[in-house]
Order: structure tokens, then sequence, then C-alpha cells
């Protein structure tokens, strides 16, 4: 039995997307679909997760496709989470037609054994009450990542606050950071977001990158620029799952570290985003990452003016 | 007499700036203003403009404290340009208000015969017929970069791609790389702007800060981030400036010597903003712009997981 390194707890969809381009049915979606398929590349993940007795086994087979370990997901009675949505033009905007919670309401995960010694953790977006459960199971973590959204801030603040204090890395985006901290000023919020416990604040930017906050400094991820982007759903979940892959295979979590894993999980996403679903991630492979990897290094480096001398 | 060896063109104006803050009457502004500035921290630039009879002495007592050569600079009959200008809150937006030509309307400057043979030259965003008239003047410059805007785009399309065919480096913003090459995607854009002849695109994105493309690859430089924005105004031009003051000092123009231009412009320009027109400027020193530097390029730093090794 697999014991994996990395366990990573979020929804399981069914997604149906329109974009300007395209409209899409019956996609696999959900934050652990996208984040373990992502992490795969790095570590093999243990999924925490829940289905309805509809859910197609295609989709349990692309699981295995992408080495995930499964003991921690549960089929239950009743319909898989599912998600409709519309990206207007550009992309730029997307409206929630209907989302559908199904099994997904009454989920309260008992961990597999295998999983409770995971040094890794990636806590996806879902209510932080079952964040906190799912987190107090896990025994002496190394390395914890959570994920919010708006809806939590906005109705259950006091249980996301716990959560906040009692994990490694926060990650948000934009608009969320400035909700929870009631601060325009990014930097401002960071400051806030890092007084609430964390060691490590993630701020999401979308198609602008993201910014990585600690007490000692900042750092600045772009993007990597693509093209074609073809359905942005999962973006964040995708670039925090290789992120939090990339860790778990160096098995540190230093800032130096996290800023690689920062470009890799960029790298990830860029790919993610250019098909719809995980389809663009099943025809991934290490040396296409690596080589996006080299180029978005170069497109982020600058040689020093002169090297730097030492004084004899 | 001198001869500087950066010669930049672009209008004076007198500003009224509203912000959700502060209003502010009679600043001293124009795109020429705030770039000579700026590029007087790297190489002191010749200045070519235009002002009334109105234009305070405190204005010109300020160029010269910036070093800033004047031989270029006319003062007509008449009234000086002036743009009064109101940001909407968080800054996000700006709104004209009254934009009044004055002296620059009629504008059509002989340059005197010390900045003939000026190496660099910045044609900051005015008429692109002006730009020509001024850049035919100049012998054999060796480096020209062009700014512009979406008026230009709309109303002088045919001569403003004359100019884009004889500079170097365009530079403009997101949404006016999308309006004159009508493709949304910003890459696509890019690469039809460097079709138009210079070997150097540059994007503004204000806060996301900058892309520079050419034929061999892309840089993303992030703007230095800064708390307290207090009037964004003549940022594009404060940072196209110490850009160009950059390249000026080390009498160089390829790509790497670029890169290291946009992290001292996006620093000069990050002062800036922190206060209304050249006052942050003013106050700033060569210490203050390398402390930036350094803070900006480890934000910027990826350390590369091991180091390269030669095979053998």
């Amino acid at each position: 039995m697999s014991h994996p390194s990395l366990v990573i707890v979020g929804s399981i969809g069914i997604d149906h997307i329109e974009t300007p381009k395209l409209k899409k049915e019956n996609l696999l979606g959900g934050s652990v679909s996208y984040a373990c398929a992502a992490a795969s590349f790095f570590s093999p993940p243990g999924m925490v997760g829940v289905v309805g007795e509809d859910f197609p086994d295609k989709f349990m087979e692309l699981y295995h496709s992408f080495d995930v370990d499964l003991q921690g997901l549960q089929r239950a009675e009743g319909q898989t989470f599912s998600w409709t949505g519309v990206y207007e033009e550009n992309m730029d905007n997307r409206r929630t037609l209907e989302t559908v919670l199904g099994v997904f309401e009454s989920f309260e995960p008992t961990l597999p054994d295998a999983y409770l010694s995971a040094p890794f953790v990636f806590l996806g977006n879902m209510h932080p009450g079952l964040q906190l459960h799912v987190l107090s199971q896990i025994e002496s973590p190394k390395f914890v990542l959570a994920d919010t959204m708006d809806l939590w801030i906005n109705i259950t603040r006091s249980e996301l606050l716990d959560v906040i204090r009692k994990v490694n890395m926060l990650t948000l985006n934009e608009s969320e950071a400035r909700l929870l901290t009631d601060s325009h000023n990014l930097l401002d919020a960071a400051k806030a977001l890092l007084k609430m416990g964390p060691e490590f604040v993630l701020i999401k930017k979308g198609e602008h990158g993201s910014m990585l906050f600690s007490e000692t400094g900042m750092f600045i991820q772009p993007a990597f620029p693509v093209e074609n982007v073809e359905d942005p759903t999962g973006a964040g979940d995708t670039f925090a799952g290789a992120l939090m892959g990339y860790l778990t295979r160096t098995n540190a979590c230093d800032e130096a570290e996290i800023r690689r894993a920062m470009v890799h999980g960029s790298v990830v996403a860029s790919f993610g985003v250019q098909a719809f679903s995980l389809e663009a991630l099943e025809a991934l492979t290490t040396p296409h990452i690596q080589k996006r990897v080299d180029g978005l290094l170069s497109m982020m480096h600058v040689d020093l003016p002169c090297p730097h001398t030492v004084a004899t």
C-alpha cells in the first residue's frame, strides 16, 4: 500500500463550461482533480474527495493514468458535485450559472491510515470547517498550503481565520486578499495576512502571475505567457498543485525552493489553460515542462551589469 | 556648449490633477518633463519642447536643478499646453476634463546644432508627424525609442506606421498594442508590431509591469511594488526616460542592457508615482535608486536548483 508524501483535498466536479469559442459538457473538474493531476508530474499525490454514483469510470481511469493514489477517494450515494459556468468575452469575467453540491454537501472524510503521516498537505478551496477536519487528522505535517475564496471570507470568516493560523502558506487571489484584510493596497493586504499566522502568503493575479510574501521579502512570479487560452478553469488549482508536487519531490519548503516551485506551477498552469478540463495535462510530459521552465526563467532573467567582486 | 548624448522631445504641460485624496493645480507636467527628469539620474538629456509666456520661472529652475540641457526648449507667444484630469477611486481610471493645446499646437521645432549628432533619441508621445519632423533632423541616431497613444492610432495611423518603421523600439500600453494590431492576445499583438519594423517592442502594463519583445525572445519586467501611489501621471514617461538615460550612460542597446535599463526604469517610476508632478524625483538620489534596484532584482530572482555542469 502506497503512502503518498503529498495529500490533496478539495472538490471533484462535473463541469459544464461555455467560452466565447466553445461549449463543453460533462467535463472532469473540481479543485482536487486539477491539483492532483498537476502535482503528479513531480510526486504522486493522494487524493481526498468524494464522488457520487453518477461519476463516470473513464474519469477514474484518468486519475489512474496520472498515478493519483485514490485510497482517500469516497463514492457516496447521490449526485457528484457539479458546476456550470460561462466565460464572457476575452475570458476576463466568468459567471456561475449553476452549482449543485450533491455528495459534496455532506462530505466529512476520514483519511485512510496511509495518509496520516504525509509531510505535505494541500487544503484545496472548500468550507474552512472541512479544511480543519482534514488537517486535524494529519499527524505532523511539514508544510501545509490552504486555498480559499470570497464565499468563505464572507460567510465563515472565523473558521477561515482558524485555518489560516494553522497553515504554513495561504493562497488566494488579489480581490480576496483585499476583502479579507480590508486593504486596497496589495502590500498592505499581504502584511496583514502574514500577521494572521502563515509564514508565506501567495497572491494569485491570473494572467499577471503571482506574488509570494514572507517576513523576509517578496517574490514576483510572472505567468508563462500563452497565445491560446481555451479554458482558464482550474488554473489556480493547477498552479498550486504543481507547486506542492514540486516541494514534495524536493522535500523542502524554504523560500528559494518555493520560488522554484512557483516557476514550475506557472508553467504547468500555462499548459492547463490551453485546453478544457485535464486534456492538456493528459498530453503533457516532463520535457515539455522543462522546456517552458527554461523559457520562463530566461524571460525573468537579468544579467547583473558587472560581477560582484570580493574585496581582498 | 554641451552636446547631450540623449535628446528627448515631447509635451510640456501645466497640469491640474485630482485624485481620490487630493486636488493640486498648476503642476509641472508633460511627457518631456517627466522623461528628462528621470533620464537625468543616468545621463543629462537635451530637452526639445515648447512653453508659453505664462510658464513659471520656478519650473525653468526645476529643469536646471535636474541638469537638463535646455537649448532645445522654445518659448513662444501664447499659453503653455495644459491638462486637467481626475483619477477615479483606486486610481484605476482617469478622465480628462480639459486639454488646452496652446503653444504646443503650432510646435515645429528646429533642433539646435548641439543636438543633431545625439546617438540616443526618445520621441515622446505626440503627433507622429512631429515625431518624424524631429527624427529627420538627427544625423545618425544609434537608438531611437518612440512612444504613442490611442489618439494617434485612431487618427494618424499612416504617419504613425512611418514612425514605427524608423525607430529601434516602440513603446505603448496593452490596450494600444491591441488597438494598433487588432489582436486581443498580447503575444500576437507584439509579433505584429515587430513585423512593422522595430527591433524591440515594449508593452507597458502599469502596476503589472512591462514586457519586452524582440525577434529572439521576451522579457517580463514586474513593476516595483509601492504602497502609497499618490499620482500615477507621467509614470510611463518616467519609466521610458530613465530607461533611455540608462542606455545612454552605458552607450549600449543590446537586449541584456535593455533589460537592465527596464529594471532601472521601473524603479525610478516607482518613486515618481509616490508624489505629484516631479516632487518625488526632486528628492531622489542615486543610492535610493540603487537600493530599490537591488530590491527589485531580488524580487525577480530564482536560484537555479543545481549549477549547470559542463560534461567532460
